[in-house]
């Protein structure tokens, strides 16, 4: 599996716990174990944020640097690193 | 609108957000455009698990506090509370 | 030990912490390690923030919810909760 | 002021800021103000990571790339960024 296919496959199991979150609070679910759920998924949000921001260093911020105007792209790196960890 | 409601509503709109990083990811989108979009929705979850914490203090917590058997209620607040905080 | 004292013997664990972060950068150690370390730095300083906050809950929050005023402790728990979760 | 220094001058304001937490713990502060400080300290932290993670990029990572052996230092990037997400 390509690494663009293995992140599609994890943001539709993503899709599918918050849509099991919208069942939780319709069926109205203790809210603790709504919680715990909505951590889980920002876990795995986090997680595939990771593998991209991997791969965008490997490839687009590689290529900047080795074409000598890499720069602009750690700038853009660092920020959005910084949002990450917010 | 009754807060459930609202949950609902937000909860729908990150399944919106969730869809819309598959078809980023499909168009091959800019790196760096999906990571700001996944830490969009990451904050929008964190958002709305704030929400459901406020009102689950309220009701849960309160009513265990008032019949004297706060303390695992407490104990299970801070434990999930840890969690949102990774 | 009481959880006062418990509380000062982990900051001033941090405070060392930070010291020898200085120390690192002093002798130019290698950024990775400085990361690594103020990584450590701040999981106890959450680590001691839960314990704080778990105590706070225990004592001034339960008993504003027992005198009938927990309304603005519980306002004022949600925001310092989302204050740790950034 | 080299990068070097304001790091170090960063580093001895957020020791402070622990001398002044356990000042407060000392003098019995309302829990919450000392955990909002604990909060700055720990944002603190984080900001000044952020400037050290610069450096480390526009360093060794871009001699590690510029040098052929761009891969391990990418590893441990992403490894590290991990751990200040959490």
């Amino acid at each position: 599996m390509s690494q663009k296919e293995e992140v599609l496959r994890r943001l539709r199991r993503i899709e599918g716990q918050v849509r099991g979150l919208q069942r939780m609070v319709e069926e109205d679910t203790y809210c603790v174990d709504v919680l715990v759920q909505i951590a889980a998924a920002r876990a795995a949000l986090k997680s595939v944020g990771m593998t991209i921001l991997r791969g965008h260093v490997n490839s687009c911020v590689v290529r900047a640097i080795r074409e000598d105007h890499g720069e602009p792209a750690i700038e853009e790196l660092v920020d959005v690193i910084k949002r990450f960890t917010d």
